[in-house]
């Protein structure tokens, strides 16, 4: 098994987070997601930055990932430097310091059934 | 953070728009979406071909995206140099003078509840 | 806008055609399709190998796409050599004479309300 | 046709098992699904690790699939060494000892109507 998988650096040029029912359990609270999977034996540290249509990006936002570990961050969780607001256009960027592998994945509750949508990010370097 | 992130040509082989009711908010009016980051520092000019089955491409479809900005362009919303007609089959190429990266979303709303998919555009140069 | 867009082969590794009722209309009828651009300026000549979990593949099948043009292909409406069956795993390989660019999306109507999934196809040379 | 088709190791960065009810039938239960094509002439053995937010990674998980073959195998059915818990993020790295195509797809039927999802693997060597 390779130890050394991923590239450093990856982009999602799709994201929204619907605004939703706060109510509705963590399970099927709509979610715009981040899933890194860092199969290396370093720990990772992520910095994801946010980009808007009409205003300057937000970030980093900073994530440790264990070493053989995956994360699924939520968009939607984030609190810090700011929240991301819900039913607004944006993209991210993922650095990283050691290899990962980043996918991107919504869930979408708005109605009574739920959608979902999912594709690889874009790999940089 | 790497400033130059992405390519300069993307093209993208889905395209549909489904027939939907136009009195639906904009938010779940059914939608084929292009999403553009550009998250390098200069403003990058975007030239979108439409291409058909049956007759010659139509385009270029012209965009500005600030730099570190993104925009989250509907297709349904084309207007200059003609509308994209609904329930017909497409492509697109999207080329831009600096790197960018571009998704491909559908918020499909023709029945009750609505769905929904993503992918990454396939990456030129 | 460059001419030479895509690549020879690519391959799809997921195929499935919802088991559906054939009286509904082919809009919304569940379908398996292989969207296919052409953005040269030479018609492609394009083949499709299917293959499946405990026999051996079929094909070719083959199409034409004409020189800027777009094709969506539905799997369940493939004939010549031999119709695929519904309810059944199965991978293609697309081949084509001249660069093209190739997406992969499923609408599932086997339930009252749709359900839709794509992917960029994989890329081969 | 190219004989030698893929790459011999993928990651997927997203899994997740949605919790539903055993009594659906196979073809309706919510799946969580590695689509692999063989398209070669040798027969592939391939390994799948599953990597966890909180614990080692569990693996290798073996299957062969055949020369010309796909396989579209469901995580929620994978057994040995152990089985993969339900409403759990996780993640996998596919490696085989030939060339190979893989794709990652969910259907989630927890509600009354199904949601997919699907997208290319990430090729790494």
């Amino acid at each position: 098994m390779p130890n050394n998988i991923g590239r450093r650096t990856w982009a999602i040029a799709e994201g929204y987070i619907p605004p939703d029912s706060p109510t509705k359990s963590r399970e099927m609270l709509s979610h715009e997601t981040v899933c890194i999977l860092n199969a290396g034996d370093s720990a990772a540290r992520v910095e994801i930055t946010v980009y808007f249509a009409n205003r300057e990006p937000v970030g980093p936002y900073t994530f440790d990932v264990g070493a053989r570990r995956t994360r699924h961050l939520r968009f939607n969780e984030f609190k810090d430097p700011a929240p991301i607001p819900t039913n607004t256009d944006f993209s991210s960027v993922i650095a990283s310091n050691v290899p990962i592998v980043v996918q991107h994945t919504r869930l979408d509750s708005r109605q009574a059934e739920l959608a979902l949508l999912s594709t690889i990010a874009f790999p940089l370097d």
